[in-house]
């Protein structure tokens, strides 16, 4: 169980173990990592490394992403432990040594961690996180902290997407169905709120973090009464706050001509309809109908909310052509991030004892040692990053900043309102051909000269050794 | 916390409390459940509903999918509970009346589940899950119930066309790291299993479900040495027990080179490697001259295993080509199911208090009524299905079995193992174009009679009403 630690939530947040984050196992890993720990143990080799986590090429039709998980990654690695019982299944395997199973029983990471903030816009290579430790701490928590990490920048970029595809218009996670589990349905809602998304469908993300959450009603709900007006009016003397009404289930032009009647009995009864949702069919030529049978029964004030596997493609050909709609419902295309459902992202060693490593495979070739991202604005917006070794001289502002050390995270780390402030600042800071979403625009991302020779020079150890 | 109960595990399993799965908050779900709920309670609508999960269209590609899932699907209806905090804090939000709090206070799903078994191969518009439950309880559980089986299908479905791709080839699950969070993770072990493979580099997988676990070293394990053929050496002596090492950090044919070196001093010492495993470059290319490498230092009985970012296509083309690989690591294309990464699934009211019910939205529409499949083989082949009203007398095996009666499992469902005898047994009984991988094939799937006749009445009483 976690707790959180030099958080500061906003309102209506619990801490506990209903997280499903916060449950997973320290054996949700990769086999390998055991293998490797009981060499490192049995050799001694437990000197300090360095470990980065970065994209290493942004998917297709993809000019940014943007960072997020960091608070996760930091409960991950502060709530790390063996359980007796962990132990001792791990003992059942017959696979490892005492010296190892001794190791794991007082396990805690002690490392430190460097991130770039949460909601930060990042590019190609950019060490997003680097980690700091004694080799077997770094080593084992890598398959997690890819997993916490991946997923959530993965989110928050495509949220970031919807977000600039619909200016204005309010954007509402209703993924969790369609989402990989129940972890990515709790961390999409989170991840696209800092984004950008005014909230979300999914309960728990307001019991955990706060996140506004919206809600209708299914089909069943209309199906299941004899009649539309019938399911209408119950709902709304049920639920009359923020009252939305489905519209869909039979017929949205009939179902609008019913509002429109239903509206003045409503209101005798002190009930406002706030909204109605399309969920099917032309959006662009029913929200025009829909508009216009309002509007003229008077409903000017009533809202259009449109979902039904919608991805930023069709939310911009809608809000391109006009269509009178003022919200949008995302599902499965935001929640599984239709069009790269994957980041090729990697945690690679950089150092280990003092001296910079990298790896030479072909097409996975890594720039060695503890880096740093200089980012450099001009007139408001981002205009050049480069890539250095870390403590070298650089203009501009550094990414990677402190937050966790001795294994234990920095008492203020920003809270969700605060990152997702910072994440509508990054977004505005975008040159206007980043934020384009058809065309690839590329971003200058340079390597700096003494990283470049510090890559000769490894690569000439190599060739010593091998 | 969830006992497993009714379910036989395959050895070396565990029940508690680290599986991510079942520690899902009864809140891991859409607002709008909780809306529909207060005004069903509301209104006394307490009557018998019957829902069903199917898919509506297959993926492009995409031939058939496998059903799985369905013991977390069960799991999760028999532990759905709220707790006094989980109460406390709806309570808090203001948003529900007493009389629902009250409700969910004693809340238990008392419903009966008809389910295909899993590991079965199911086609468009099929249900695979019928829950009949009074009407605010078989609504409740739509969010997670379709997060649960939605994933373990899609995950089954793609692993079962890797499977097809490479017969006789050891195919492990690597993509713990990038699938979608913690739950997936795990999960995507137990789905991929069941479709036939060997198994998973998850050590939680092993500890929860008794699936086989796979694992080498990773890249940074090398770098940390000083020199590759240290790093093998040291490696080998610390993991003696099926020794595979990575060969691809540097130079493959040079690292095969010292692995023929070494095999000697190691044998001498007990040791003898067991494979080698190529994570990058041109494997069909690196394959062969690792191979003749082995072959020629006499370690012909070494085998090879790739991995690197492949999806079923590249294993064809590779298993096409005829190139010396034993084995797959498959990663990010299996867990996250990377050319179909969700399903068109839903899960829709099919009957209220005694009454077929229909949902019609444009492209959506859904054949009413509790339903059954029945499924006609010949020849060892299977030839074509009907969809049917339940109870209707069909040609054809019934594909969906009760497994749930008064909110309990059926006393006995299958082991897991048994559940991977069943898939591979489906897979066996596919007629040759539908295990093609490329080209689309259509399995003839008929609607019966009397179920058409039963949409048009329920739609003359949809005009009726409406």
């Amino acid at each position: 169980m976690i707790e959180r630690q030099g958080t500061s939530h906003d309102s209506g947040t619990k801490t506990g173990d209903s997280d499903p984050q916060a449950s997973a196992s320290p054996l949700l890993t990769d086999l390998y990592q055991f293998n490797m720990l009981q060499a490192y143990i049995d050799r001694g080799m437990t000197s300090t490394a360095v470990f980065e986590f970065f994209i290493r090429k942004l998917p297709e039709h993809r000019n940014f992403l943007m960072a997020a998980g960091l608070e996760q990654a930091l409960d991950f690695l502060e709530a790390l432990r063996f359980s007796a019982e962990d132990l001792e299944w791990l003992k059942s395997t017959g696979r490892f040594h005492k010296n190892l199973i001794d190791y794991l029983s007082t396990f805690r990471f002690s490392g430190h961690v460097h991130s770039v903030p949460e909601g930060t816009v990042i590019f190609e290579n950019e060490p997003i996180l680097r980690v700091t430790a004694p080799l077997p701490e770094a080593q084992l928590v890598e398959t997690r902290l890819i997993n916490v990490l991946h997923y959530q920048t993965l989110i928050a970029s495509k949220a970031a997407r919807l977000v600039l595809a619909a200016p204005g218009r309010q954007l509402v996670d209703f993924g969790l169905r369609r989402a990989h589990g129940a972890d990515a349905g709790l961390m999409a809602a989170r991840a696209s709120y800092i984004a950008g998304f005014a909230g979300t469908a999914t309960m728990l993300a307001e019991m955990e973090f706060g996140i506004p959450t919206f809600g209708t009603m299914a089909h069943s709900y209309i199906e299941a009464h004899d009649s539309e007006l019938e399911a209408f009016k119950e709902f709304a003397l049920a639920r009359p706050d923020n009252l939305t009404l489905l519209i869909d289930t039979y017929d949205c032009d009939a179902a609008a001509h019913k509002i429109v009647a239903l509206a003045p009995r409503l209101r005798e009864r002190g009930v406002e309809i706030k909204a109605v949702r399309i969920d099917s069919g032309d959006l662009a030529a029913l929200s025009r109908s829909v508009r216009r049978i309002l509007d003229d029964g008077d409903l000017g004030d009533v809202t259009i909310l449109v979902s039904g596997g919608l991805d930023e493609d069709q939310v911009t050909r809608l809000v391109e052509g006009g269509a009178p709609i003022d919200g949008f419902g995302l599902g499965t295309a935001l929640t599984v991030s239709s069009d790269a459902p994957a980041l090729d992202c990697a945690y690679k060693l950089q150092e280990y004892a003092g001296r910079a490593r990298r790896k030479r495979s072909v097409g996975k070739a890594t720039w060695p040692g503890p880096k740093q991202v200089r980012r450099r604005e001009m007139g408001g917006k981002i205009v050049g990053d480069t890539i250095g070794v870390d403590g070298e001289h650089q203009e501009g502002k550094a990414l990677l900043i402190e937050v966790m050390a001795g294994g234990r995270r920095m008492t203020k780390l920003p809270s969700l309102t605060q990152i997702r402030r910072h994440a509508a600042r990054q977004l505005e800071h975008l040159p206007q051909a980043l934020r384009n979403l058809e065309h690839r625009a590329d971003y200058p991302v340079e390597i700096s000269d003494l990283l470049s020779r510090l890559a000769a020079k490894v690569d000439a150890e190599l060739e010593r050794h091998n």
